[in-house]
């Protein structure tokens, strides 16, 4: 089950003025369930994406850069499309072919350019898109837009997740209430650049397009790049920020006070977003903060912060809740710092001083260890000595149920 | 189970003439198994290693490496010390005067000098060294040498081994019968430079020490360093290779004809041993080879098998015998070849292919992946069509019992 993670009320998710959501049951893999999601922008919206950076990206990853780059101002795309139930990834010609299909269906429905349509899915990959459920869907999925949908947007996205995934928050700015609102799906194939998963995160703000590009860098350094399930990278990892400027208050741009504090609010969505995330890993039980501080640079310290993240002896040791700390050190040894000294770093868990000097710190009782892994959020934090910067990475367990879910995942 | 393995018999494991081995049960971890032993090494056996290239590399591993290097001829070695139950890992400067001790009193029961010791461990890391229960098994060990003690020695050295492993052939050179056997240990935590692993391999012939340093190479890089069963580096691998000289046979060295002979023998047997450990893998159920051709040099070729070989979602399917080769796309897509071109490679599932043209096959049918994956040996092939360098790698499925033997392994 999820670690401290259940789904969003509807009325939490506060809607964002100018975007209206709209869903469809297309049986597009299995009957009776919400798998397709059409989200509608009022004329101006400003739209920022980043995507997965595997070469088998799948078809829609393509149209959408495709899309985007032809529409510098990013000022004309009115619609996006979600798909679950397929990825339409490793499908070559014909899955192009079939993404087009979609927006050029769409774009009829909505009256406007198939350029202005941005197509997402997500699910198997290597199976042909069934492209003729999809289109039979639209209708209803158009006729369904609200903007106090986004709930049931978050639950038409799921694929193995088990908890829709949902934030909002709300600031105010020059005497404005702005709105953030975000949804997102993924809980398997999780790793950084990016994570598996699908991002949509709206505010009613009105934000220049060029500020809206470094707020989404910036929010996904933070958030869905620090994240791993279980270290696969998706073919079909998207996540867009829109801004509808639908608020009244003047558009925000890098160079104004509002600057930062919307960037802040906007990457805290996207941290919650991509913390519900790891906290919905497939048969995660435990949710792990690796903390590595005082290295060299930055890399290095992802570096060992990955290691330990995607460690199955770490992971396994962790979701049995055993203290066997000596996994972590040998992570830390073979993460790739070829100068590294052993014997001047520490590691603790939670608290705890574990192991200092090459060896299991003195002080170091493995009750103490035993006590921390009891608890289901757990901190491991690796001090290098070697220099200022430092790294997090989330992460959760790996049990039984991370096997029976991807041993199952197609049947 | 293991993947088509099982133990070898005492008589396979041919006695090369000038080694002897003996083992004790010294209750390290537990009572009642074998978990100690001492090879002893006649006058003038050339000795060759290669070790695990963890930071946090086991005090055992600094004390060879110091011997070894000590001794440049390394025709001082005198004997080994292998213990079970105890890595001796993460255990500061007391680990290494425990493992000190371990080689004086050795080296006092036969009467050599203490840097003709070469010690090794493996076991569970971060706890103390129970090096009085070695001293007090090491007079039983020497007492037991034996050269047909192959066997016995194989089995203790296990530790989540469920088989004992054991290669043994013999070549006729100039007219002499030359012996090469070997042992080895090794199931989880299993990775390229290297597994977590102990290997000893001996042979009578006589090998100048270049020439032996030469084959220890050629003979790690085609065998040890192509496995991975989880991706991780242990912090105590160490590959042995000796060369007693006891055959009758001239000396052998790089200029000679059957220097190439030799070479391959002696990889033969690293490779059946590397491949044992992968067959033992922990939770293992299938044996998989994952060749990548025609890529433009070996590292990007090993690059695309390993991040297959290490893929838990890939993993995991094959447990389930799924052709779920969508995964494997996504994972060459992630690869690392930033150039990749997706259209032009074309993917093998035994004989099948299943995906060219940046998607699936036209002629593949699910029921010819269905068949592969049913086999207990399944070839992952990927021809990337980019130039003319090959890789190999051999690793196991991941199974619930991976999960199982991993939460469990200290309780």
């Amino acid at each position: 089950m999820p670690v401290n993670l259940s789904a969003p009320e509807a009325q939490q998710l506060h809607p964002v003025k100018g975007l209206a959501l709209g869903i469809a049951e297309a049986h597009i893999k299995k009957p009776n369930r919400k798998d397709l999601l059409v989200i509608k922008l009022s004329p101006g919206t400003k739209v920022a994406g980043v995507f997965t950076k595997n070469r088998f990206c799948a078809a829609p990853v393509i149209l959408c850069k495709e899309h985007l780059a032809q529409s510098p101002a990013r000022q004309e795309i009115t619609a996006l499309v979600v798909n679950t139930g397929n990825a339409n990834a490793g499908t070559g010609e014909e899955g192009l072919h079939r993404a087009k299909q979609t927006c050029v269906a769409l774009a009829e429905l909505l009256d406007c350019e198939v350029g202005a349509i941005l197509p997402f899915s997500t699910g198997v990959i290597l199976e042909p898109l069934p492209v003729d459920r999809i289109l039979a869907g639209l209708p209803q999925a158009v006729a369904d837009l609200r903007e106090d949908n986004w709930l049931r947007a978050a639950e038409a996205i799921m694929t193995t997740d088990i908890v829709a995934k949902g934030v909002s928050k709300q600031i105010f700015l020059g005497g404005q209430t702005i709105t953030i609102t975000g949804i997102a799906k993924g809980s398997g194939m999780i790793h950084p650049n990016m994570a598996t998963m699908l991002g949509y995160i709206a505010t009613d703000a009105a934000i220049s397009q060029a500020t809206l590009d470094d707020i989404i860098q910036y929010a996904v350094n933070r958030s869905f790049n620090c994240i791993t399930v279980d270290g696969d990278t998706s073919t079909n990892d998207s996540l867009i920020i829109m801004a509808t400027g639908q608020s009244g208050l003047a558009e925000i741009t890098t160079d104004n006070t509002d600057y930062a504090v919307i960037r802040q609010a906007i990457t805290e969505v996207a941290i919650q977003l991509a913390q519900a995330i790891v906290r919905d890993g497939e048969g995660a039980t435990k949710f792990m903060t690796v903390k590595v501080e005082a290295g060299r640079d930055e890399a290095e310290c992802r570096k060992v912060a990955y290691a330990i993240s995607h460690s199955p002896l770490i992971k396994t040791a962790f979701f049995a809740s055993d203290p066997n700390l000596g996994r972590i050190l040998a992570a830390i040894g073979y993460a790739g710092i070829d100068d590294l000294d052993v014997n001047t770093l520490q590691l603790y868990l939670g608290d705890v001083l574990v192991a200092e000097h090459g060896g299991r710190a003195i002080s170091y009782e493995e009750a103490q260890g035993v006590a921390v892994m009891k608890e289901p959020e757990i901190t491991v934090r690796v001090v290098l000595n070697r220099g200022s910067a430092e790294a997090t990475v989330w992460t959760c367990d790996f049990s039984y149920d991370y096997v029976k879910i991807n041993a199952d995942y197609r049947s």
